[in-house]
């Protein structure tokens, strides 16, 4: 028995991906990423919830702020880093939890996050951490 | 290797939540639940299904109908429940999972249901039970 | 030649509606209202854009503040009004049309405005002002 | 009495926005434009066709083509163009309004074309023009 | 000033197309149309609506039950038929003109219909009638 | 910790279902699938992906393109297959399970595949294939 809530965000992007396999890619392009943040937990707390639904919009909403309308290729925190989907599902997800940890989220007994970024209509990633 | 097979319904429902952290949910309000109810197996049957969809869909639909068009607080049978998302998901799980054990939904061999609700196009939440 | 752009928000409500023609929504229930609304022009501005879209949203924002997590039956303003999804969508419109008017949306030339309130997957309504 | 046909694609680019109004949408950022192009006519042709989809989707995939994995403040097509979402859709509706005019898309006897650029889950902006 | 309602119904249906414009789709295939079917009218009526929508869902259903699970190319209403997306809207469109003209959505005042067929997540097409 | 990527593409067949249980169905028809393949791995290759995404949409494309504008009751290699959605489901899954064993996918380390077939707005299957 689980349960989860899933609260979605977006941000908009620039960046370039370093590798062959990215074709066209690898010019300055962008993205509109929407952020699918799923909190999962074995049981309900004493309100019925997995998580404070605000307190967790709130936090998702604090870490897409500090990577939204930027050029990534120039952000001080991501340098070397290749900024492919799947890379930000999991800078995203291992934030949601660094904060979940630190109890940002309220008393939740999580025991794991997915991040989802969809970068179109076609295409989406997702990156799953538990503990 | 395993299977599943989803199909969706709606509610819609007034319902007010008990707990601070429900901020101004906590007035009278409503909302209205797309419900996903997915079905799972890891083999399918002689014809080929995981789930006769059919009856599926129809046991979706008569659990949904004891619930839409209601004002929860009043409802006989959630009394002391606090009707969040996450407790609604529960709910139809575990009504869809007792109609499944007796049989209602044909021979089917299935090892689990997931219920997800959505409350907005920015919002939603699960429940998964396993057997 | 003409130009739109839409911004999308919700509001989550109870009500109930008056006439034998509503069936089982007679009763008190609630709904999830996704709210797209639309502007239209038929040039655009020196910024290139048919209207500030940040204004736009937190003039859509604070009309949905008015209404949303509210039992609609009980609202001062709604007095004697049967609170169909149409005529949701008209008090929306008018709202923001009031305000387009009153240049809380800089200085756009609309010719008019749209609103759609969907009120699940498989059902939705609009109205349209111009002017 | 009148028909359309619309087909989807998608376009990935970078780009700034010049005036205080755009925000932080001033720096240098992206987005993923799903892009909707819709062919009117009052009749449908010799097929049952309002234009031929395929050819239809070919044009629009040039067009999109020449604007996607870019940075459009670096096209050299878009110098001193303010490229916002709305003027997108005017460029891609113009394009392939030009396109239609030169019978690329076969013998259709269109009366319009709308563009429709989404930029996100929450909001979208759209040109129409018509002949 | 106009208003509008819509609702979603769905089809799945075999047919081919005739003519080298339609490539592959000239061979035996099929589609899930999802159904959408809007009414229009300049003012609510007595009860603050369009139409009944409950009225207006069952007629939309029992003119999709008169096309869905069949081979159209067997159909007798539609020998000599090519059946693309367009003309299947007009079908569809046309048959709830008649059923409202009879009267079978009620006292609606409407002034047109739009029925738009969506055949995949990147194709649609629309047709509209008014009177 | 896991990683996924999944890709978009749609067929569109006729065919009929074998079987009381499938009522309606049981007479040709058709349907527009989406498909929705997803690639799992536990670690990001040296790129920072799970897999080639271009190479990955080639695959699917490929083995779409083997299904797809048939009538499926007449394809040399389903004689005898009950071809419901979670079997489809697994034959598309099978398919790139094999192409990705093969090295068509590039070098990654999959650990896993998901095919998600949607029918319609209100229903799909899945089938989930590890190794």
């Amino acid at each position: 028995m689980s349960f989860s809530v899933t609260v979605r965000d977006h941000l908009m992007i620039a960046h370039s991906l370093r590798g062959d396999v990215f074709g066209p890619a690898q010019q300055l392009h962008g993205a509109t990423f929407l952020v699918d943040a799923t909190f999962r937990a074995d049981e309900l707390d004493e309100h019925g919830v997995v998580v404070d639904i605000g307190r967790a919009s709130d936090v998702l909403r604090e870490i897409v702020a500090g990577l939204t309308y930027r050029n990534l290729d120039d952000h001080p925190d991501l340098q070397g880093v290749n900024t492919t989907t799947e890379r930000l599902c999991q800078i995203i997800g291992d934030g949601l939890a660094a904060r979940a940890r630190e109890g940002d989220m309220g008393d939740a007994h999580l025991t794991g996050i997915v991040v989802t970024l969809h970068e179109s209509h076609v295409a989406w990633a997702s990156y799953e951490v538990a503990w």
